[in-house]
């Protein structure tokens, strides 16, 4: 299956990735972190997902000022008018919006589809083939979204729910799209078989993606497309910095998607393609460990290590992240998460994993703002 | 109390201090190290403890090959020749014997004082009061041994056991040397009242030391003034390097003590001045750490640091020795010393600490050498 000729890709690169730390900072978010089991980073495993589907002229990064630098860096043969840089974060649907109006006017009716810069993708080609699929509909005037099927009734995740098919795609209609629902009702879900896990992966014409938020939201429309005018002209920057603070904060799921749906103008195709967010460490340790006798090691420098990175003695269940030619050495020790990096040294007890975040709150409180 | 004219300090500095890993090791160390609540190493605080006793031309420091570098740089007020290298580690007979021999060579009935480079004294003043009513004895022909007033039924340590008082000094005679006991003896040895702790601390005439090895081990003096005559003569390298080798390993209270108590020959004088083998890390945090919220902080750089350099979570009891610049941040952990060495890094539960050595041979068989 062949990608349409108009199509683009659009890369929202923001997020820090609290539940990562010390791995993922504040300066160095996890997209710029190397949990692909290569050397390569998310951001970079992300950008070699999408170029066999668009070319890397038709990759767009939009990305904040502090990590416009890193973009650049990291993907030497992106193009320099392809880094979109805000000049603070307005949430995603700012961001997307802004992308979609430029391309817009660069190529008026393309199609365009938007991935995060931190997940992992285990079978590439499935998810190029059903980004094409979406485009399908996309090219019809709905605005789609790639849902991931399944595998657990997962809590940390929104879902959407599918209605009837569109013939003949395999595109579903979407209904509604329901926030992280409690563990019961995420059984309810799976079991169902009619809900999809929202990855943020969105398909559609930049023409009907910005004709729908000029009908939700006008606001945020009228400003986009000022900025998105005034985009490489000498005024550009003036533009973009006067306008930019004053974009309303909102997710383009509620902004756009939600009502969009309530509409009928959504659908979606199921994508089975080893889809992770690599959320936290239990996910990375399942993903990109290796299991050694008392702990799963996760080695992300990509160099055979000289020496045991892990040595562990009357002590099992533990998750470790090294640090290259250091070794871990641990006595009497269970059920423990170590990330050892450069700065900062995280020991976390396993089922806590979710509360790394309230430690960097602590970490902040403390004065130890510089290692967050 | 003025010190006698004619009294040498010997510093015997080996040893690796392996319940200190990874603090202490074979490369770098216990009296390498800065446990003192200063930036001084131990062995440059027993250099600064002894040197207003005998003044730094007259205290000598027997060490192996691998640390004469490290003795010669961190006590640069030293005088070469008394840095006495040996070949290869022969235990502590051979090492004192050899100092002992040396310098009756140079100053004939001289008084020999020796002391562990390891070990940490918080009152100075009484410590060489202590030696200087020792020397009393040394001089009547003693073997004098300063003995530790225990200060808890303690089984890893080493035991005199005293007798009668020899009058009108403060000098007891010494009944036998015991072994490390049991905690029901230890609790019996601390009760009684006669019993001091082993604490390595030897002071006797040179020309007495070395007729009682003459007499007990004759193979050993036989050596050792061989070894000596030849000192600092062209010959002096080849002699120490052919002989050296095949000097009996033995510890200088089974080869010499040991049979001179029995025959009534061992003096001692009770010592209580803040004495502390700092054996392992709870030691080290009683004795140096800053209690904190959650841990015993143990920062050893000597330097005020800029932030937190531990942070924890509904975490307790933990005892951490920070790296400077880094933090170590817990999330629901406990008990656990958390070692963080530029190479390597421990963590222990608190009540498996005098396993570390078991841990240290694992990392060895697991090829981890380099960091042991």
């Amino acid at each position: 299956m062949r990608s349409p000729d108009d199509l683009y890709a659009v890369v929202p690169a923001g997020g820090s990735g609290t539940r990562l730390w010390p791995l993922s900072r504040a300066a160095h978010p996890k997209f710029f972190q190397p949990l692909t089991g290569t050397a390569r980073s998310l951001l970079q495993a992300t950008f070699d997902r999408l170029r066999p589907l668009v070319g890397p002229e038709r990759i767009c990064v939009v990305t904040g000022v502090d990590h416009a630098a890193g973009v650049a860096r990291q993907l030497p043969e992106l193009p320099e008018h392809n880094i979109m840089v805000e000049p603070a974060p307005r949430d995603s649907c700012a961001a997307i919006a802004l992308a979609a109006a430029i391309i817009e006017r660069r190529h008026p009716g393309a199609l365009m589809a938007s991935f995060a810069a931190d997940h992992l993708i285990q079978d590439e080609e499935v998810f190029r083939r059903t980004v094409v699929e979406a485009t399908a509909g996309a090219s019809d005037g709905l605005l789609m979204t790639v849902g991931i099927m399944p595998t657990r009734p997962e809590t940390g995740y929104g879902y959407v729910q599918c209605s009837e098919k569109v013939r003949p795609s395999t595109v579903q209609k979407v209904a509604k799209y329901r926030e992280k629902p409690p563990l019961d009702v995420a059984k309810q879900f799976v079991e169902s078989g009619k809900y999809l896990w929202n990855a943020g992966m969105f398909i559609w014409r930049t023409d009907v993606f910005l004709a729908r938020l000029a009908e939700y939201r006008p606001d945020i429309a009228k400003l986009i497309q000022e900025i998105a005018a005034a985009w490489g002209t000498p005024q550009g920057a003036e533009v973009l910095g006067t306008l930019w603070p004053t974009v309303p904060r909102i997710a383009v799921e509620y902004a756009v998607m939600e009502p969009a749906a309530a509409d009928g103008r959504v659908g979606t195709v199921p994508g089975d393609f080893g889809w992770s967010d690599i959320g936290d460490f239990e996910t990375v340790a399942t993903l990109l460990g290796s299991d050694e006798s008392e702990a799963t090691v996760v080695d992300l420098s990509g160099e055979p290590a000289e020496g045991p990175s892990v040595v562990g003695l009357d002590s099992d269940g533990l998750v470790v992240l090294p640090r290259r030619g250091r070794v871990v050495a641990a006595l009497d020790v269970h059920d423990l998460i170590v990330v050892d990096t450069e700065d900062a040294l995280l020991l976390c007890r396993r089922d806590r994993a979710q509360d790394i975040k309230k430690l960097i709150e602590l970490l902040r409180e403390r004065g130890a703002e510089a290692h967050v």
